[in-house]
């Protein structure tokens, strides 16, 4: 395996990633996840507040998140040195128990958002109000969203090219999610702004999309469909999909059946992705039976269905540099080359010599 | 571990190896194994024809083995592109369904004898008469030939190694093939030809050897026996062993009980290998639980008692070059190292600048 | 993994490493062990005498650990070659059996002592008597002394590190042999010699060490208590503990309940080591039950309190360079950093270019 470094690191630093589902880190536990190459500890305060450290204490470096909590602050099992939920060494035991200046671990800005943790760990000043607007996950009933977490053997890239490119359901895709072959034939419509790659596509299938038609007057017959994608950097993309059996409704969410989702992947190491996905449906959203199901059947879908592919393409790679290897690229790879050629400018500029 | 390159290929290319017996690919599925350090897909067209494309579809490779048939073609499970038998891309389910000139996968050369399936994966023009002559193993009643495959952790020329210096059968092996310590003694008769490194032993044990003495007069007594070998590259070896209790019987097939082997390596990648095998016996050629029942006592002294020592020399070594670790080699190492001399020559000659 | 090559050995070569317990070579079997990223088979011949070879016949190198004992010679799985205690082949059944000059393996010297088999693997001239006094494991009722063998993840100076700062009990080790945070706010007195660095605490507790305790007086009351260790070359620590309630006692093993240990670890590779453990204890000597218990319990506690966190301390570091990391060192530091620092003046001076 090769080492990342700072040179060929193939992810930018300076962006907001989740580090966590909320639900994933509880009150009590110190929570340890790899993320960008680097150990982090994640834990809540006694106020519920997340804080995020590097997992190494700066003495032996061992990992905090073996230690046990004390307080807010967090005891290194090995030697015992605390340290304060802003990284600093609070407590020596040792001798005369002198703090030594350097007795401190980075800390990083954490902030709790839409049901995920967001950590920054650029050297850029971190600023929460990049983080982008995913509102409607969290706008509505608590039973109408629902989270779940991945883990994939391939660079996150590959996740957002399987997203970004959605022609693959009518391909990849079994009975549940399956758009029927109605996506390939069509070139969608890719919009860019400053913060986003967009595409849009629109089609009529027979029946709706499974996890959609039974909430349809018709639930056997022909509806209108639409999904819009957005993806911002590094990756974050977001997708509404819905359906209607009236000829007249504008292909929204306002006026389908559907569901808004968001797909973010953080990069455990250059070819091992952590995948979190959130989705908020505008139906049935009080049913926590329903919204558990619902969960589960997509998380069945991704990793059944997606995962082996993408895992199996980083297999086959057996690199990161998708045009070194020369690809046979089709109108549906628009937007996901647009991404690729985005992030590869981000990046870039990070490790240009200042 | 390290990549093997062009420049660092330890087996030729320009060869016929053996891709799978052909008993492992059946009529329906697609079948995928890695050869030479590529992966690559066999499957039979409807007319039973096997045929090999690489296995990696060149949009966004993915292995084509995890996608389905559909007739003669093979569609790629992650966005449908459709592939014929020689590898030109016949469907593309996408926008106009355009199909780029550069849509094409590499199709192998692939010849189906004496039960198994040769592919040339060379850049030299593929000549199936290039195949040596195996006829014995295919001249006769089909419950006298059995094949069987195995896997091993090291590289193919220490497999190679192990057949050319049948010395080892004394010391090595248990009761049902061993040879009694009467190997070691000889020094072999080697011949030299163009296309082949040969050597035979003669010599008298008792009781015969256990495979074959059950078919004697006197199971029991002493018997004449030969065995006589012949490498071709890059590792075909054809085994005839034989025994008799006629005092003035030629020592030949034709004369004796005894058997037609093939052992034929393919490398998977530098130090891994496909070891493949088929035997054909001159005595009750028409039983077929005994066929059964031989062919599954071969593969298990293989397995158990060859394959251990392979890997563990191969793993003890750390590297491919025998003769960098400066071997103490033995009169018995003969035939070896000819043919360990001639592999190094057509290696460096395809990897000579042109 | 990066190889240990003669330029980057993170140990020095010439110096007597424990290769096994001597309770873990029998009378009968090959044992073999990778010591020094050198594979080295261990046997005892007739007369009891353990010897050490390198476990690579140097004919076709099979571990000859997987071949038979003949008397007191090994004969080599694959094709025969016998080799006596000494390395020379003895015997080659090949053609005329003529013995090449070059057929014989590397010996090497191994002295018993101790309870351990002692092996010199560097190219200077071995001198047994090079070997640390440890007589005290041995001096006394065979029911007194306990040994064990435990397998790390780690490299071997971490190990080191972890035994020569004791304040690490305090925070690390449960209830057995807690020393209830009396060691952190001591700098322990650390005295140099010649073939030495030493340390020494003394404290008091409540109650004492709880496997010492039940020994004393007053089992729930105070004592007062020392540990003393001497660490020598290249990776053993003699380890002194013992406690009284006497108030005008001596603080040594002479007047104390205590216990006489010895650590001391070999590499297997740059970041794998072996940890042999030494245990002789002054009370309850002839009880065989307590002996197995108390090796036991000691056993248990290395495993699953010291080692997982040396173990992940390793991964963390990524690396065997501690002081390239710029750890935050305490006083507590101290001893395990002369240590280091006297190996790296020892690995230096052999890598030097003579």
């Amino acid at each position: 395996m090769t080492t990342t470094t700072p040179a060929n690191r193939p992810y930018p630093l300076n962006a907001w990633y989740v580090a966590a589902l909320s639900s994933e880190v509880d009150g009590e536990n110190l929570f340890s996840r790899t993320l960008l190459d680097t150990g982090v500890m994640i834990f809540r305060r006694q106020d519920g507040t997340a804080v995020a450290l590097r997992d190494r204490c700066p003495h032996r470096f061992v990992p905090l998140s073996m230690g046990k909590r004390n307080g807010d602050s967090v005891v290194c099992l090995y030697h015992g040195l605390s340290f304060n939920c802003s990284g600093e060494c609070d407590h020596n035991p040792h001798g005369n128990q002198h703090i030594p200046a350097a007795a401190r671990i980075q800390s990083y800005p954490l902030v709790e958002r839409y049901g995920f943790l967001w950590i920054w760990m650029g050297d850029e000043t971190a600023n929460p109000d990049d983080i982008p607007d995913y509102g409607p996950l969290v706008d509505g009933h608590p039973n109408g969203v629902g989270y779940t977490y991945m883990y994939r053997q391939c660079n996150y890239e590959l996740i957002n090219d399987n997203v970004m490119d959605l022609s693959h359901i009518d391909h990849l895709h079994g009975e549940i999610i399956t758009t029927r072959g109605q996506l390939s034939p069509q070139t969608p419509a890719i919009t860019d702004s400053e913060e986003n790659v967009s595409a849009r596509w629109e089609w009529q299938q027979t029946p709706a999309l499974l996890i959609l038609n039974q909430f349809l007057p018709a639930p056997d017959a022909s509806a209108r469909h639409f999904i819009e994608i957005h993806w911002s950097a590094p990756a974050n993309i977001q997708l509404s999909v819905g359906c209607t059996q009236d000829d007249q409704s504008p292909l929204d969410l306002k006026h389908c059946v559907g569901q808004y989702d968001l797909h973010t992947c953080t990069p455990e190491t250059a070819t091992t992705t952590h995948y979190f996905f959130g989705t908020r449906r505008n139906h049935l959203e009080d049913d926590a039976e329903f919204n558990q199901m619902k969960i589960a059947n997509m998380h069945e879908a991704f990793v059944t269905e997606d995962g082996p592919v993408v895992d199996a393409v980083q297999q086959e790679m057996g690199t990161n540099d998708l045009f070194g290897l020369k690809p046979v690229l089709l109108p549906s790879d628009i937007a996901a080359v647009k991404v690729r050629r985005r992030l590869a400018a981000l990046i870039e500029k990070e490790q240009l010599p200042q």
